[in-house]
């Protein structure tokens, strides 16, 4: 790798190597969230799709089939379901969070309404499952049918854990692995899958996925609570606000005397938040240092998904994915 | 038949003739709705597959695998996702139509919160995608996520149809396909498609589906105008009020005068609607003869239902479904 590799970001070189199949994936998205009788579908998805993201989802399954030696051309049809997976939970999540912005726009539900956003996402779901039927293969059914049910189980989960100072670690692992993990999974899992790799192999792709989306989505929760110093900035503080139970609180929680646990009680459970409440939950997770331990968390998930790649093929593309799950903790340096 | 076969209702004799059946069928959406984790979703779904319905839908799929003489067990997860697909169809669209009642009791967006009835509607469909995978037909998989996109295509369609006076037939068979008939039709083909019969007789079982499906879906509608006497009841008009455009609205807009058009832009379209409106949009679709003519609709449909039947296998469910497709337009008679 040369000094000019290391200095880009690993996902933009995933893009680079990828970048004929991203092409051939980005047309099959457009013919496929089209309709041809309802123009309020394509309308809302192009608005989502358009504004971006990183694709990191449909690579990992481009990435995974590719580096696994695949030729034909199924993989795009996989990644684009794992997209259109990705898309719809989002439209139902915006309804569902009440949120006004995503990817630095105003989201479906404020520009069109609720109701476009919920039936657009359930025809991006039924549209996804068409895709991941024309390849034919039953086992990239099973497995990416099983994700979609552990995603559609975590969001429930999330919704009645909110508020809940009992909510466990488990509890809490399951919400992650709905949220984010299941679908990195999944993605990875059936690169290896169409591609017909040895069992071992695909497990490990599917245990990369797991760590890779884990280790990202605690990076996420503890930088909401400002990294692992607990530093209050501008974008502080949203999960307690809303009264989401992420780890750093969880473990606060189950070590909290009695003072504190009145605390929780009180700013979680029953939403009753004051001045400087914020400041003194920090200053709680740093006493028991929940902060630090939850940043190690995360680069353990990270290191565990690196660990499983070293059985696949040497190939760039593993490199890149060794790579990314750096990135994801890098933020917490 | 006997006279006591006679008086009894079709669907009620396929009850008793599919009774093992359906029993497993039960259990299997007992079990499938369940999760480990999250208690939220158990209680929602309890509440509206307990509150019943009349389990048409999965017994369409019993009658029809069962008439072509399918001795396995594998019906008995179609069934059951058809039903599941369904039931979240019924929570989602409760939501968008900001329903109050379902089946007699309150819906579960008033009794839980509209993000219950999004989230766990996603979950059913997730298990319903499960539960079609797991029989491993790959025409089965094709039958039912096809099914599942037309039908959120076509709840789209309606919503961006409603309060539209351009709406035409075209469009308007599109929203009832979308609403009713492609899950009928797909309930009915997957029978057959299970029991590996011919072509041409799976072919039949879709026909028959889709017949019955509009059948049904426009004598509901011709029944919120009164019937084809238009006798305004107390159940009378709630698509007026509404603005959705249904047939016999459409066509009487299509062969308005320049003041009737007036008064269906001011109605439907403005939604400004006063005393004395109902009564008066109810007088030009009878000047019009558009509620005789839908009558005429429903029952073609129906008949069509029944013609296609005749190439399939002699059998008693068969004669229920021919039953069937004459009591879904006999409340027109």
């Amino acid at each position: 790798m040369s000094l000019d590799d290391a200095a880009t970001k690993p996902h933009e070189r995933m893009q680079a190597a990828l970048r004929d199949d991203l092409v051939a994936v980005d047309a099959l998205i457009q013919a496929r969230m089209a309709s041809d009788h309802a123009p309020r579908i394509p309308e809302v998805t192009a608005h989502l799709v358009d504004a971006g993201g990183k694709r990191v989802r449909p690579m990992l399954t481009l990435a995974a089939a590719r580096l696994c030696g695949y030729a034909g051309t199924a993989h795009h049809k996989l990644a684009a379901t794992v997209e259109f997976i990705h898309t719809a939970t989002l439209l139902h999540d915006d309804v569902v969070d009440e949120s006004q912005k995503r990817r630095g726009r105003p989201t479906a539900n404020l520009l069109w309404d609720n109701k476009s956003s919920i039936l657009v996402g359930d025809y991006l779901f039924a549209r996804a499952f068409q895709l991941m039927v024309e390849p034919g293969n039953l086992r990239v059914l099973t497995i990416l049918s099983n994700a979609a049910a552990v995603i559609a189980e975590g969001e429930v989960l999330q919704l009645t854990a909110a508020a809940n100072i009992a909510t466990t670690e488990d509890i809490y692992l399951q919400v992650i692995r709905g949220k984010t993990a299941a679908l990195f999974e999944a993605a990875c899992e059936v690169g290896g899958v169409i591609a017909d790799r040895p069992e071992q192999q695909v497990r490990a792709l599917a245990t990369y996925g797991d760590g890779l989306g884990i280790a990202f989505q605690m990076a996420d929760d503890l930088l909401d609570w400002g990294g692992s110093d607990g530093m209050i900035g501008k974008n502080t503080g949203d999960d307690f606000r809303e009264r989401k139970l992420t780890l750093p609180v969880i473990r606060a929680i189950a070590r909290a005397d009695a003072a504190e646990h009145a605390f929780w009680q009180r700013t979680i459970e029953k939403g009753d938040q004051r001045d400087g409440d914020l400041e003194q939950a920090m200053s709680l997770l740093r006493r028991h240092g929940t902060l630090e331990e939850t940043r190690a968390e995360a680069f353990g998930w990270s290191v565990r998904a690196q660990t499983a790649l070293e059985v696949l093929p040497d190939h760039p593309l593993r490199d890149m994915m060794h790579d990314l799950a750096d990135y994801v903790v890098a933020r917490l340096a």
